[in-house]
């Protein structure tokens, strides 16, 4: 009976042997939670950093900054991004940090009025009853958060703001309110539709025609519902009022991404983004 | 003396307490690598495997499988398209595994004939010397990989095999001598130049006029070099060898990204493929 024994065991040795396989973690690129207490918005937040990789042979290098908000939605996309763009056998854009902003209340900061009707006109109090608070959202941003990640990481002055949707407003809103915070503005399919179009008029009373605004901004909207939806339409309306002002030194653009819905597009226009505002980058 | 240690102390606790800020690691969605030994490379191979978050009210459910090339580029990107187009508020595709195949010998693997010639048509035998083993690694992905795959994970039998470059005329290669193999196809600018266009020459031989092929494909170029250069007119001539072809059930589209480059383009050309293989998904 032993030789069965043996014969077993050397099967099993071979079998083994034939699959031998190995299986281990794959390691992203790290990044970093922090959590901060604003005083302004009397809360924790947190936020999501990411670094590109130390180059030991400069190691004093600093980097710009893309702060982002819904990160819970597109900080991976962007990081990705970031890190794949700039790679040394790409080198579309320079080596940037990325900074996610996680929502707490994401109505509350993410819209510049208090107001309760939704995009089809009608009232809904109860998911917009603590709109409004955009304005805080910045402080905090102005105040704490471009602050803390100055004096924790390797940052150099130039900055991007981004958003998708009502992050869309908020970038809008800051550029026109808060000018000199940021460098470059992505709005991917900003709710103008919100309060009335409250960004569209902002944005018509804060652009004097023929100002400088030496800024570069990115629009766009998906397939929301067809070239008749809300958001197309605001979008058109802003796309003419910035051209009607004939700003001098704004580089702008606006996509239509017609087979995009509201979901899919961030995807394709923040990539799109990256590429327009680093267009001449290197050359 | 004491008063001013004592306000020294005072304040490092407010000045502490005023930054409070805590940081911890940034968890990506977990993927891991795993090594398996190819007999019919005789080497070992390091695959990465990214599988979608389990559903616990639904463990058995199974999921198509996209398998990658040049997974050092392009794993994590297409890693994270599957898990955000596959999110609940998204929803553009099914959730899938992403495997991604890194590179031992590129050059080996990745081209379907022994060849020394480069895209300028001149002689460059150390860069070349050892092409032509895409007949060997299609047989590793076959007999070896694909079953690995199917074993120890929860795949359905719905399959993708995406490359890029050398990738991309593997992609096409394997659909001609292997049409069985998979499901789709994406070839995002195939190196269509190589070996005196014999891809070019192959697809023309291998697909009969009004025959069936029961595939989707998607294939593109970027700026590379131009409209003359020799990627853009690999690509019209691929495209119209297939067109004139009239296959019967082959779901093809072309893009051509006259604004990316060889680099650049399969980031666009990744989320559109997947956008074109899944855009009757859920109807």
């Amino acid at each position: 009976m032993y030789i069965f024994r043996w014969l077993t065991i050397l099967f099993l040795f071979v079998a083994l042997h034939a699959q031998s396989q190995h299986t281990e973690s794959y390691k992203y690129p790290p990044s970093e939670v922090v959590t901060i207490h604003s005083k302004v918005l009397n809360e924790d937040r947190k936020v999501y950093v990411h670094c590109p990789k130390v180059d030991s042979t400069d190691l004093n290098k600093r980097f710009p900054v893309l702060y982002l908000m819904d990160a819970d939605n597109h900080f991976e996309l962007l990081a990705q991004y970031v890190d794949y763009l700039s790679r040394p056998d790409v080198l579309a854009m320079p080596k940037m940090i990325v900074v996610g902003i996680a929502n707490t209340n994401r109505t509350r900061d993410l819209t510049p009025t208090s107001s309760i009707t939704n995009y089809m006109g009608k009232p809904d109090s109860s998911s917009y009853k603590l709109s409004g608070g955009n304005e805080s959202f910045l402080q905090f941003i102005e105040k704490e958060l471009i602050p803390m990640i100055d004096k924790n990481y390797k940052t150099e002055p130039y900055k991007i703001f981004a958003g998708h949707s009502f992050g869309g407003i908020s970038a809008l809103n800051c550029m026109l309110t808060y000018p000199d915070m940021f460098n470059a503005y992505i709005a991917v399919s900003p709710s103008l539709w919100w309060d009335n179009e409250y960004l569209l008029k902002l944005t018509d009373e804060k652009l004097k025609e023929g100002s400088v605004l030496n800024k570069k901004l990115f629009y766009s909207n998906g397939n929301e519902g067809g070239n008749n939806s809300f958001f197309h339409k605001g979008l058109l309306k802003l796309d003419s009022t910035i051209a009607n002002k004939k700003l001098k030194r704004l580089d702008y653009v606006y996509k239509h991404y017609s087979t995009e819905t509201h979901m899919t597009e961030p995807v394709v226009a923040y990539f799109d983004a990256l590429r327009f505002i680093f267009k001449d980058w290197g050359k």
